[in-house]
């Protein structure tokens, strides 16, 4: 299998965690990020607005996931439309040759409260953006507050599954598999 | 009725937020934060870590939540033992005398990036709060994990209905309302 070839702002991501780790996030500057990763501070900015976000891809996940629930079969129903969501993610971006990164990613940002909040923020964002696209199939407006939520839910628990080394499977049959028992769940919490 | 009396916290909170809304959260300083409520810098510094946090309860909500959820009935489902919670929060805490407070703190809030961001991490504190609490009840993990987010997302409607200046009811009654709803969307996500 072809090794992951980043782009610019992948290149980027991958050399800030390379001294995030090495040196910590607060010893880390951008210019230091960008010299790792052969480029220019003037780069960087092009891509981040700061260095709390190169951690953070600029919305080609969300875009994965909204486009994912537009195109799920009309008679999906809101949870099904966020399950082929989730597949098209699995496909698309939390493939094999990104896992050990998104695994590295992960410890770095629970190690840093900064990154931790910024992590709540993008979590806040991709659950909207779920209740937009829910919204545009014709979901009424609390029905896809409360899908949103568990499909945040599911793509949380699979996602950690997906980085745990221990684990071999894509991520896209771990959230069908954290779907059907945040279902279950759901059923009985009364 | 009588005003709510604000001690040390709820003072420098009172003034920061007249500050805010005057001056804007950036061109507004810790010094005039201490000054307008007649307090010191290094007694602001007992309370808050920082600026960002002064709109911030230390915990005291969450200590209410947990507290509700842990006492409620032996035999409460988990979304039951969540609305016992919601309606101690109603009585202690979100009540009629703060409510003005709470819907000008919230503008300020949406206004701004940063406190935005600071949000988005005690919405996530708060259940993983009430996933704690719910476990020490012996309910499941992933069945605590999926009535946290739901009894989030029934607070957070329930919040926003209260400080909606139209509307006069106590949050209690309106997060009961709110949690018969999303129970009855959560039957229909499919």
């Amino acid at each position: 299998m072809a090794r992951w070839q980043p782009d610019a702002p992948g290149r980027l991501a991958a050399a800030a965690l390379d001294l995030f780790e090495e040196h910590g996030y607060e010893n880390t500057t951008v210019i230091e990020i960008a010299e790792r990763a052969g480029l220019t501070k003037s780069t960087f900015f092009r891509y981040f607005p700061d260095k709390r976000e190169v951690l953070f891809d600029k919305g080609t996940l969300t875009g994965v996931l909204v486009e994912g629930i537009t195109s799920a079969p009309p008679a999906a129903g809101p949870l099904d439309a966020v399950a082929d969501a989730l597949d098209e993610l699995g496909r698309t971006f939390f493939t094999a040759d990104r896992r050990e990164f998104s695994g590295r990613r992960q410890a770095v940002l629970n190690a840093n409260s900064e990154l931790r909040e910024r992590e709540a923020l993008k979590r806040l964002d991709l659950t909207a953006s779920m209740i937009e696209a829910l919204g545009r199939r014709g979901v009424p407006s609390l029905t896809a507050r409360v899908a949103a939520e568990l499909g945040t839910l599911v793509w949380e628990i699979a996602y950690d599954r997906w980085i745990d080394t221990d684990n071999s499977e894509g991520f896209g049959p771990l959230a069908r598999q954290a779907l059907a028992e945040v279902r279950g769940a759901a059923g009985v919490v009364g």
